[in-house]
């Protein structure tokens, strides 16, 4: 370092930036070519470090933390293969619009034609999951670039924005701190798009508000249902949903089935949908012979806001222009918990089981695919709570965006919902709510398949699978023990396998702080 | 499906195009886009499948299947998601020149523009992994498409070839099997290069073969013996050796030392290096004020054969031009076991317990990091056996790669040492050796801490880490129980303090088939 002051080199003015930028939170897996910004992270003050065993647990994590804060986390990664790790995850994220700030490590500027072992492609690995790519030129100007890193990431919707950080321009000397520019406020809805959607609305049954992104908080939701009241449209949620307000006083809203003949019946007889921060209804996967757009034949479909607008304020101009604003919205759920239930397991049973214990404040981070699908009623009148879902659907979604919850939202429950199959992705994720004791309640559904391809098979035209088949559908040889695993990782954990169980599971995970496990082995 | 004869789908013309090209394995972990491909699987005969966990199992297991029988296997990943959870170890599999056929799903064509959760760019994922990549355009050529990925797969050096599959290319009316194209012979090397190569080694001492890829065949090893009998050159093996000939009998070659200086040290006084399958010695980080290239100053380098060409050819060329063929080889090891060590844990020790019991043909697939870097002199008399290193410096490569050689070789005992921090990354691979039953003992070297990573935070000028800098290279808060992991999955385990109850696992583990977790709890 040659006698350098070592508070000035190019990482430290990176970490300021973050900082002063509010970016809080680093979500790492470091690596040697980042060890001068870890040395960085070590002395500025303001910057909580969380490491996780495996990248897509960082991503995650980030994905969760924005889910809840509306503000960028940061991740430290180690070269193009460490951010390779994290790709599946910040392509869940960036399918939420979820801001995320990725640090990629990379060999100094001077070593990276050598070609050796570490060497790739790191802006083509981070371009199909970013919006924003820049490798940092000197130790000089990164500190520019993580500020406009932030801008990008602070972005409406979220971006993920990624940083690549050659090591010579960390341990290079750096620049001043740089100030975070201004992110452009989302648009305001034009006048246009109101009215015509208010005439679009009018048709009542036969027309449909279609809610996602920033429509599924509970203000938007209030809206749309004094608008339902007003017009007497429906009110529809999209099948993903990266944030969505449920619980007693907040307008109920169901999500568009996953399985295609359901969604249809959902949007059957629908003449006119109006798009509030969401797409058009297109199916998950292509089938033979099924269509990917569900919007019905001879429905007119037109656009209130995108995601990228002020949804509520779009909402509300709505309202107002309908004459509605002032009228009690229709569709609020009232307080109610369905009664504990008992004896064997089945999918409703398990949803009154969760709807009698949900706490107040409750996140409810939904990867629980075949078996959660029916849960909705069940904890509609819980007390207020909300509700992520996997928007990428890439799975070893669940836990890691539970660690990103929990360190947004240390106040809170976390209720971590995963099918067997999905918490294996990224089964590592254990371990970081074990370090940082967050107060995580993960649900493990055991139902020792791949269960959704089972039916998934046989949509694809293929009903009978042989043996081969089967092989790649089960987990049941060996059996996963999620207790042990838990265990392994220093996560208390139970195992039940009956509602009884469950229940007594539930009542002591709800009552005490800090991450367990059950596993529900049905 | 329209009546028609299921077993004509594209799916079908390419799973039996694979078999006739010589793909028998298929590494899996599908989704829905993938069940046509499942099903043709399930109706072909002479395909193995290997369901694993996470993808990153599956490509890893794919490079140690080439390894071991330079012939590819297949990968099944789930669209870009699963195919970015497979980049790491593709990026080490690419590093190692191990062919792969990756066939990676994708939403039927006319879905695609409907971006959907699970849509991406996934030509642009493979790219910065893949040497060829297509996107199949119809059912009737996908046959095709895929014998020409197996050409690209089986090159010189192995490629990585990324085939990707539209739902639509699998479920439609497949076209004819089609006949995989030969693939080039590796080039044989001029006869300038071998005379030049030859006048270079006439140094003696001062002279050097610096060995790779194919250069270290036990075949390569015994030439460049016979070579170093008739000049007196210095023999030294590249920093990675995607499989290294080691044992009794054999000639031994050192590995090029991680550690920058040490690597000097190895290669102090050399005035002439000649190259065989390596590249020129280079640093595997770059750090502040030290060279990334090793070579000494004033050195000559120049290249008898590059890893695309055929080297154990070129070897033999060698030999013959310096009238070398009929020496003995120097450096040959002697059968010699050391004794079996006794006490506390000390790195020679750990080298000394493995060098005591390894049997026969055993394949040592290595990513000990710091803790096993000094275990070659002890195994160097044990019998001949494989020994298989990280190529791309991507953790999280030792249980997969173990689980392709397992699979490949199901006779001889795979020997994976690993450490605790890489270990999670891919710990996944437990659950398909289980599965399997892989003649496979796994060795975690619990370190608790991302050792490696103190002496870089020192070696890149940062030698007192402060608490945050701590937090993130260390494992010990809450501690990874590997043997509640290992039982989580499937597989027996056990965890040992000292060098004897080490000895006694090793030989349990040495006597026995199939999988066996030690953690060696240093």
């Amino acid at each position: 370092m040659d006698g350098m002051d070592s508070e000035t080199t190019g990482a430290d003015s990176l970490v300021r930036t973050l900082v002063k930028g509010g970016v809080g939170v680093t979500f790492a897996n470091p690596g040697t070519s980042e060890m001068h910004y870890v040395a960085a992270l070590d002395r500025v003050q303001g910057m909580r470090c969380v490491l996780g065993l495996f990248e897509g647990v960082c991503s995650g994590a980030a994905d969760g933390y924005y889910r809840m804060t509306r503000k960028p986390a940061a991740t430290l990664l180690h070269l193009g293969p460490g951010l390779a790790n994290a790709a599946a995850n910040l392509h869940n994220a960036k399918k939420a619009g979820s801001g995320i700030v990725n640090v990629v490590g990379e060999h100094a500027t001077h070593h990276i034609k050598y070609d050796t072992p570490l060497t790739a492609d790191i802006e083509g690995i981070a371009r199909p999951f970013s919006h924003w790519v820049k490798t940092t030129a000197t130790s000089q100007t990164v500190a520019a670039d993580g500020a406009l890193a932030i801008q990008a990431a602070r972005g409406a919707p979220g971006q993920i924005a990624t940083l690549i950080l050659p090591a010579d321009t960390a341990w290079g000397p750096g620049g001043a701190v740089a100030e975070t520019p201004a992110t452009p406020a989302p648009a305001t809805v034009a006048k246009d798009a109101v009215v015509a959607a208010a005439k679009a609305l009018a048709g009542g049954n036969s027309a449909m508000l279609f809610l996602g992104g920033e429509s599924l908080t509970a203000r938007s939701l209030d809206l749309a249902g004094r608008i339902a009241a007003k017009t007497g449209c429906r009110v529809q949620a999209a099948g993903g949903t990266a944030k969505l307000a449920r619980g007693a006083g907040r307008v109920q809203v169901l999500r568009l089935h996953f399985v295609i003949e359901t969604a249809q019946q959902q949007l059957q007889g629908v003449k006119q949908i109006v798009l509030a921060g969401a797409k058009e209804p297109a199916a998950f996967f292509a089938y033979p012979g099924k269509p990917s757009i569900l919007t019905p034949e001879g429905c007119t479909v037109s656009k209130l806001c995108g995601w990228e607008d002020d949804c509520e304020a779009a909402l509300q101009a709505l309202a107002d222009e309908l004459g509605a604003t002032s009228l009690a919205p229709i569709g609020v759920a009232q307080a109610k918990r369905p009664d504990k239930p008992t004896g064997k397991f089945s999918l409703d049973g398990l949803g009154q089981a969760l709807g009698a214990v949900l706490p107040e404040g409750a996140i409810v981070v939904d990867e629980s695919v075949t078996t959660g699908r029916g849960f909705f009623p069940f904890s509609a009148g819980a007390p207020p709570h909300d509700w992520l879902n996997n928007m990428g659907g890439s799975i070893g979604f669940g836990g890691p965006v539970s660690v990103g919850a929990g360190v947004a939202c240390p106040d809170r429950k976390v209720v971590c919902m995963i099918g067997d199959g999905s918490a294996m992705y990224t089964i590592q994720s254990l371990w970081t709510m074990g370090r940082e004791n967050l107060d995580i309640c993960v649900l493990i559904f055991a139902n020792r398949s791949y269960q959704i391809l089972y039916s998934q098979l046989s949509g694809v035209g293929a009903p009978n699978p042989g043996p081969r088949a089967i092989d790649m559908l089960t987990l049941d040889r060996p059996t996963l023990d999620f207790v042990k695993l838990a265990k392994g990782m220093g996560v208390e954990a139970a195992a039940v396998t009956d509602l009884d169980q469950l229940n007594k599971q539930l009542q002591y995970a709800m009552s005490t702080k800090g991450p367990y496990l059950i596993e529900v082995v049905m």
